[in-house]
């Protein structure tokens, strides 16, 4: 859209237009995530207020107000990553093992992530420990971008396949589970990155704690379970092909949801950055939402 | 070693020896594995017996004997591949999804194979039915062998990754899980490719029964339970790279075994030639044992 002088009424219908649209676009981008939308929502609903409430906007002042407000959720995002890490780093204990599935760091949200904020924090906190990483099939988020996030911050990193996390379970070698997650019911239910249900049955299984580390964003009130949250389908083909190799016959099926869903009663408790939730349930998630941290 | 005319002892000690050095090199293969050894044995026994009780023996007709005993074990594989096959085809339902994990069939045994001769057997006698692979990382048997397997036969295939088999089972999709195993020791405890132990776990928690279908050279009585099987580990590269491409930082470190431990207590039953064992016990493997089939 060209900058445009003249403030017309017609200019500034014509910019919340595009900014609904690219908001449309964004959303598709990822429809398990609950957060994303909080943050469409708000930049949208800030947009309209000024739009309304301001006699002398123009689409210049309208865009510039859009940006203001996005940087502002940047801002709050590096804060809130860093709340997130300080309220969970206590539950890494000097010379733990912790796994963690998929990218819940840095290169995630805008600030320093919320699986990997709490062991950035537990480190900054003096503690030594190891966390162990499923690769995370199909796209290996977790041994593309976890290993290296925390290989750069110096802490001892071990990348596993994903069929391997339960054995590592069995033989003692976790004593914790930390993962972000995409959308939360209001019961505690919790989307996230495909194979964290399983982790969370084998935690359950073996007695190690299972915590999910999120904003308050992540959850999304009006959805009342996990049933009710969608989960996004993959093409075929991250399953078929790796990188260019062929890694499955032409024309054989496949099935590749992107996410799943964590019961609550496998969550050892829920780290925001407005304090923690253990045992979460309905009442527990509602209390917390209620009082701003 | 070439072909030699003057039969001697000399020679037959060479002969022997040399095969002693072919079996210990063909066993340091797969040491997790137990009817290998179990046929490299029998090998080495019959040549040992041959050379000891025939005053007429040479090179050679130690030679033609040691090959005739290897045909002997893959004829006998074929026949036992499709016993175990006819008695397993029956846990296969008319319209089951069943879930399988790394590769148990033709490209793995001289006949039909193991968990996929019981599939094998089962579209044999008319059944439908769709099979989900375990794609099997790090190196992608289900994808790259079972799939393709399973596809030749005309069987309908959906090809998995590892970390999504327990969401399936949530969603009803797996009627019932069937693999191969390495080894079983006395108890019904059974090692098979890494990520099996973990279905077994999902296995119990959705109410779906699991089956291993193996040989009954794949019991190992001198061991009494699991705990004492060795587990083979691999090489970091394997899940540092992925074909040729780089999929983990430089420097970063893997952990990376090839097999777990299903305990007995996790398994429906053991289908082997001789008959099937359902909850398996020492007692029940020690009767099936004794009464060759």
């Amino acid at each position: 859209m060209a900058l445009q002088e003249a403030a017309t009424e017609d200019d500034l219908r014509a910019g919340l237009a595009q900014l609904e649209k690219s908001c449309e676009y964004l959303a598709s981008s990822r429809p398990t995530g609950a957060n994303l939308f909080w943050a469409l929502e708000r930049v949208k609903r800030s947009a309209e207020e000024f739009a309304a409430s301001r006699p002398e906007a123009n689409l210049q002042s309208l865009r510039e107000h859009v940006l203001e407000e996005a940087n502002a959720i940047c801002a709050e995002d590096v804060d809130m990553c860093r709340r997130i890490g300080e309220n969970g780093a206590t539950f890494i204990k000097e010379g733990a093992g912790i796994l963690t599935h998929c990218n819940a760091g840095a290169l995630a949200t805008a600030g320093q992530g919320t699986a990997l904020s709490v062991m950035f924090e537990a480190q900054e906190a003096g503690k030594k420990f190891r966390v162990y990483v499923d690769e995370t099939r199909p796209l290996l988020q977790g041994a593309r971008l976890t290993a290296w996030e925390l290989q750069q911050a110096g802490i001892e990193v071990t990348v596993i396949c994903d069929n391997m996390a339960g054995w590592l379970m069995k033989q003692g070698k976790i004593d914790a589970i930390i993962t972000g997650a995409d959308r939360i019911a209001a019961n505690g239910d919790a989307a996230n990155k495909i194979g964290t249900y399983s982790l969370s049955i084998m935690a359950r299984e073996h007695n190690v704690p299972f915590y999910i580390a999120a904003p308050s964003s992540t959850f999304d009130l009006s959805i009342k379970s996990g049933t009710e949250i969608p989960i996004e389908q993959r093409g075929a083909d991250e399953v078929r092909f790796f990188g260019g190799t062929k890694v499955a016959p032409d024309g054989v099926g496949v099935y590749s949801p992107a996410f799943d869903v964590t019961e609550a009663r496998d969550i050892t408790a829920i780290i925001t950055e407005r304090g923690v939730v253990e045992k979460p349930n309905a009442e527990k998630i509602a209390k917390l939402l209620r009082h701003k941290g």
